[in-house]
């Protein structure tokens, strides 16, 4: 990405740091106008700004037409990603002697691989991760403390998923028998596609038959809760919370707000974009964007929005006709007596 | 269930498939009419089907009143349910020499049984799963990986809970204490009754005093938060993600859509059907089927939402009449001037 | 706190319990007027109550100004708090040689505590607990089982958290690369302050760059997602399921109902609470009480919510407006033909 540096480029940076707190020997960044006053106070040795920002005082500027791409690439090339601890495989982990795992396992301590699985070069496995039968794991999976994946599941390469989450439970699949609940087996699978990450303590259920795919590329937040069947596109970017019923097809690079829901066998298109806390109930085609619950298109929902809270005045206004239109009444009533 | 076959019944089945996935040596099965134009593409070597799906074109046919269920038959007939890895009691389990655990028991690696713990026959506990002391188990149960068991709850027989879920952990209960917040005790317990099964990292608090009880087959997804001595009757059926505060009382019966939440103290009688994400604040009738935020009745809900959606008209046409009520004003006043 | 005794001062009790529940040797209490009716059936030995409350039969009470605080104080007295299983160093832990652990730590079954982490004295860390390297934690900080504390967090004293609980994952931060997702490294931290709880399967991120904070005092429910680089301020009180996103600020001593949501970069004023079910998308002042979805003064949000729910009827009266108009139009206008 281009970089034009105004002032000093011997600079020396240490470390990068939000506006707020970056000390003289760090780099600051303004990638969000909400915070353009820090400039003013920020002690960082440089910021990064974008193109049109006039700092209101000298200051060391990286100027870039994407800022918030600029500061990832300055993160990355300063501090790097996470460095994992080194296992190897830990005596104390359990790896069944029918599994079979790739060059340069990192696997910690307590985790359990059962029978039949079959894992890539390059895995790491924090504590307490639980593999179940016949699983599939890619290159270069990162799977942090606690993650379970359930038998037959199949992760693609470079896939992470963080703490505490469960890949392939058993979806809500009952059938009625009575007042009670009989219960469908779920002979299906979780499909997760190559660089997929996903947050912790989310619930991706298996399907009761076929599969229930995460789509290459996508990226989910904490608390997600995908049901049984649902077939998710490539590069989807799901807040934390979000809900999706069972069966729900979304297509390529939908992103969805946090805490946001969708019922069952539901279509969302390519490119959509769901509000954060919507409740998505019909389908929704290519490139909308839907806010409110029952969802509609946001330009519609905002006017919604707009005119409802202000209903109290609505209310008065049609008070205020029926009191006029009840005293041309009365004036009409007495003189039609005459 | 009667089913009545229609066309070749020495068609040989190996699986069952959805029809849009299903191999000419599968059944596949249409439920719900959504997919109905499936059955024109379909390469099933049979489907079923209800008693009035007209067929596109000739097909080998399971016609029955109730295609859901038999399929699901269907399913427990040729797939059956899940087989669990045999560990006995593995080595690399800790079950305190204090703990009572019942025949044929199956308890994998790093599952910790407390002291006082008291466990059926047949029960199934997968890797890294923790029992609290004196929690007591009854026969046939199966806990999912990393599930915990917080000291004191019983949980019934055929009870199964997915990965990650957590029984009776304390509650939200603090007493202020000026601007703090002082810890009440949590000393109650949760009851889980025979044949409930809960999904996967669900959250039961455990009563303040009493009991929080989840009642005889009742169906749970993910991600579901119970308040502290909730009490939810028999065959419950609950989305993903739905949240009870404390002390909601439940009948029976009782069906809650996804996100769906309920305040402290409320109850919902026998039943009731709960919207996906409404908010109820107020008790609920038997019977009631409620929606919004807050929830009412359903069919005054939609009526509402259906007018809301159309503010902007209605908005309108209150400008409208306001708009010929100023135009009459006017042309009575200068008559009046005359 | 002063508490007058009405009846039997030698009245035994073995326990606290709620009025439906309590037997003739148990202490129950009237804190919440709802349950009211419960005293002339409850069969409890006596009963704390407010200063108001008339019995409807004579029975021996324990009045005092704030009930709630009194039962609290009573269950404190008579049944404490929950007592710990004592693993000492379990030999089944894995505990880093270059971690530091304080004096008598209760360290379970399949905990794992990596490198370079320091931990307080009197720790009682649940089976399944995993610390990430260099992270550190105060003294009597509690763990319950499979809490997850990613690298580099730093826990206060007596903090409390419940089982499943991760504290640090990396939050939902990517830069745009085409249709394609960049991971921005997480190099930021988690830090939590003294005397925090966190209830079960929550999910704090860890800052991109800088600190994710959750202040001194703070109790936090289950099924709670913090956003990365939220900061909290003090006694905060969060029910089940809220979530906030990213660079979220909140002020001392807010409260937010179960499942409110909080938009990115917004700050929420001191003593500000927050309505079940809201989804805060703008700053929320000092002191205020907002509610809905986006979310207003709670004041003006009951007076839109009642207008709402009753917007059949001002839909009819519009309608029987603009008939009475368009008799108007109708009678005037065959007389100006005149």
């Amino acid at each position: 990405m281009p970089t034009v540096i105004e002032g000093d480029p011997a600079t020396r940076i240490e470390a990068v740091n939000t506006l707020s707190d970056a000390t003289p020997k760090e780099l600051g960044f303004l990638a969000n106008p909400r915070y353009a006053e820090q400039l003013s106070t920020t002690r960082a040795a440089a910021v990064i700004v974008d193109n049109d920002v006039e700092p209101p005082q000298p200051m060391t500027l990286l100027r870039t037409a994407q800022p918030y791409c600029a500061v990832r690439e300055a993160v990355v090339m300063i501090h790097g990603f996470r460095r994992h601890p080194q296992w190897g495989i830990h005596p104390n982990a359990t790896v069944s002697p029918g599994a079979k795992i790739g060059k340069n396992a990192n696997i910690g301590p307590y985790v359990t691989v059962e029978e039949g699985v079959v894992i890539g070069d390059g895995v790491v496995l924090y504590p307490g991760c639980a593999i179940g039968q016949s699983s599939r794991l890619g290159d270069d999976v990162t799977l942090h403390p606690n993650v379970v994946i359930y038998a037959e599941s199949i992760i693609g390469s470079r896939v992470e998923i963080h703490a505490g989450t469960v890949i392939g439970e058993d979806g809500l699949g009952y059938a009625p028998d009575g007042e009670k609940w009989a219960k469908f087996p779920h002979v299906g699978r979780v499909i997760i596609e190559d660089d997929v990450e996903i947050g912790a303590n989310c619930t991706i259920d298996r399907a009761m038959l076929g599969n229930t795919v995460l789509g290459r590329g996508g990226k989910f937040s904490d608390l997600i809760a995908i049901g049984h069947g649902a077939k998710i596109g490539e590069n989807a970017m799901f807040v934390a919370q979000v809900g999706l019923a069972g069966s729900v097809t979304v297509g390529r690079n939908v992103k969805m707000g946090g805490q946001a829901g969708v019922i069952g066998h539901v279509t969302i298109g390519d490119d959509a974009n769901i509000g954060a806390k919507a409740g998505v109930a019909h389908d929704v085609d290519s490139k909308e964007y839907v806010l409110g619950q029952p969802a509609i298109k946001a330009s519609d929902a905002k006017r919604v929005i707009s005119i409802t809270q202000k209903l109290p005045d609505l209310k008065q206004r049609v008070k205020a006709i029926e009191a006029e239109l009840a005293e041309m009444r009365d004036s009409v009533a007495p003189s039609a007596a005459d």
